[in-house]
């Protein structure tokens, strides 16, 4: 507004990634007197929440993914730009991608985090993360293969490592995998395999801590681990996985040391801040946790950088209740829609106190019927809970086609048990026939544990 | 039915493939007292004659897949192998699948057909041809990643190649794919970008003959190639590609010569045999034609064999009007569906007439309200012909979730003019960042040439 009655060009912003921190920055500051700059390495807005249904067949890609530019067509003052940054200059004020420099007045950081294996980057190859869309791909490519695997392996021991499946890690995201995956094998597949019984797949879910879903009430944990047993997963806590190699994870439960053979591992544990963090750190000074997080003023900027701000996944704010907020949609929401309110204002010349997460629950997905929800004064499980969990994600996904699609696609599943995006895809499914491919080295002289 | 009265173990039919010719013949045979097993090299049916739509962003490829297992699921005779058959014992009668041998007493192949560049495969690198899902989304990332380049080249030579989409056949794939791209450029991207106008982008369609939709009346070609014209893609027949590479394609139009600068050549032109047709050939002494294919018997079988039968784009069938019949979709599930019942008449000491084609017509999109439809007894163009081409894919679709899905994506898509699903994915958009790596080399000394 201020800009818009003298001649100085007006207020730059530049967003780095369009996830709910930097999409909902960039939705704010839709109508301001302000040009803005998003830029993301992919050309969509990836609806990560329900990322598992994508690996276990239930949804496409695109039913979870919004263009970007589509998303923010009406914002006349918005570019979206398909690109990398390589470089920030604080000093100049600028972001580099490729060899493009794009100035800013503002610079909102909202990159994110990928997937840590707490330094053992080796088990990566053994126990995909779920991130993007070809991650999930990846993994809708490993599950449905073990159980076509199996149907035509005539070694017990071998197919009963097809049929093993290991989630590690309790948060939502584990749990999620592991009810869908139950929901596979008990349901889905049931009728349509002639040699294996897809019901008899051992899926276990491993904590570390003393139990699942660490971030609810205890009662909601202990009824989801209660539902989860009930569709046939083996919860089990206080377990931390020491290797995970061909094909043999290693666990650790107290003293005791078990190797469990699994062609299937799932690795939902662990996240450390995307590589702009250090980048971000080296250029402006700023501090970084343990995780690589940039530690963040209460207003979300950069100690001494006032004009530089962190929010999502990359951000580490401890100014609440002395933890950092978790690593979730609702947060980078809310901390990109305060930035973008913030620089509206300062542009007006007013102030906004710092910044404060509302925050308005957990929900995790167990299955068919069941879910938990925890919303602070009330706790909901079961089909309450379910229903719940569905209505508010259809709610929050951002085009219109897709919630509606993604409630048809959730009503056939619903009604029929089917999934029907269970397709064995991608570039590794063509160039060698994975099944036969894959070696099946350590269990040939390691027996299988049971746990 | 002869043989469950005896002790004799039931017949055994194998079938090679799981496109329309094979999952027809399967189905068809869901209720015989004959065991089938049915080995594909994918997990799912595709139904091609929606590629196109994948390839422009419109659906996602479960849109138009359906799980085979699922398909069959309720036929408890049939049994679903994943894998590839890398042999034929016609002495044996066995196939062979990695190191294990299935035994048959009639052998269904159906391996269909793949591009064919006519010798020139080194074109493949610059114009991906359209017959599996992989090569979709490897189309799809190349048209959208054409107009995120088009966006940030500041150079206007280098913008004209990005925004020159040069589709090569003008049959009813080369068609779809330059309605649906004019579609793109001037409708749905339209308000997307910044710096470039996406209508201005130039759509050459190139069709050896003297008129595109070869198979249609002559009408009906005039009316699509006007139709095409006012959308605002430039057809060109009588025109041959002498060369493809680096982003250049070679023309010649009688004598004249012509060069056209190009980021995103697409192939829609030849296809030959698959694989599995040099395999059959060799063991049973087959005779193929130019293009591969076995040339078969009346009743589909191929000479000297009648239990080995080979239906759909593999099979060579010219004893209807002495031309091989189309490689479409209803002359492979239709001869898939007479395969299946010859098994079942001759199981029951019964003949059955020869195959014979019923040809209901053809079909082809051209876009918003526009397609062309030829019935032999009647002729439809414009709305009537594109209300009519929607009913008929829809009704085809193998799974009753999909004609849900896509008959919902494409009311968004016709009231919106957007197309949800232009994600850019795979492997090679993660690996490295391809605009600003793929090389613009021959048009950096060479003029474009208009046409």
């Amino acid at each position: 507004m201020v800009n818009s009655l003298d001649n100085n060009p007006p207020h730059q912003v530049v967003i780095v990634g369009g996830g709910f921190g930097g999409l909902y920055a960039a939705k704010t500051l839709a109508k301001a007197a302000v040009n803005v700059t998003l830029i993301d390495k992919r050309n969509f807005h990836l609806f990560q929440p329900l990322l598992y249904q994508v690996a276990t067949g239930a949804l496409s890609p695109a039913d979870i993914s919004s263009p970007l530019r589509s998303v923010l067509s009406k914002s006349k003052n918005t570019k979206v730009l398909l690109g990398e940054v390589n470089n920030i200059d604080p000093e100049a004020k600028q972001v580099t991608v490729g060899d493009e420099a794009i100035a800013y007045d503002t610079l909102i950081v909202a990159t994110g985090a990928k997937h840590s294996y707490f330094g053992k980057d080796n088990w990566e190859e053994f126990a995909p993360g779920l991130k993007t869309v070809e991650d999930a791909i990846e993994m809708r490519r490993r599950i449905f293969t073990a159980f076509e695997a199996a149907e035509k392996e005539t070694d017990p021991e071998k197919r009963r490592a097809w049929l093993t499946f290991v989630i590690v890690g309790g948060g939502p995201t584990g749990v999620e995998l592991a009810g869908a995956i139950a929901e596979l094998a008990n349901q889905t597949l049931k009728e349509d395999f002639r040699s294996i019984d897809t019901s008899e797949a051992k899926i276990l879910l491993l904590e570390g801590l003393d139990r699942i879903l660490p971030p609810f009430a205890p009662e909601l944990s202990q009824e989801a681990e209660a539902s989860l047993t009930r569709l046939g997963v083996v919860v089990q806590t206080k377990t931390l996985v020491t290797n995970i190699e061909n094909d043999i994870v290693t666990l650790k439960q107290g003293e005791e040391v078990k190797e469990i053979a699994s062609k299937t591992v799932l690795w939902a544990a662990g996240v450390k801040a995307s590589a702009m963090g250090k980048v971000l750190a080296e250029r402006t000074g700023a501090e970084c946790d343990r995780a690589g997080r940039i530690i963040v003023e209460p207003d979300l900027s950069i100690k001494g950088h006032p004009n530089i701000f962190v929010v999502g996944d990359l951000a580490n704010f401890s100014h609440q209740n002395g933890k950092p907020l978790p690593g979730v949609a609702p947060v980078a929401k809310q901390e990109g829609e305060y930035v973008a309110t913030l620089v509206k204002q300062r542009l007006a010349g007013k102030n906004l106190p710092p910044f404060a997460y509302t925050d308005h629950g957990s929900l995790a997905m167990i299955g068919h019927n069941s879910a938990v929800v925890d919303l602070g004064f009330i706790k909901l499980k079961g089909f309450v809970a379910w229903l719940f969990w569905l209505v508010i994600h259809i709610y929050f996904l951002i085009e219109f086609n897709n919630k509606l699609v993604v409630m048809i696609q959730w009503a056939w599943n619903y009604f029929t048990r089917n999934r029907g995006a269970r397709l064995i895809t991608g570039q590794e499914s063509l160039t060698e026939f994975v099944i036969s491919d894959r070696n099946y080295t350590s269990a040939d002289n390691k027996l299988p544990v049971n746990v």
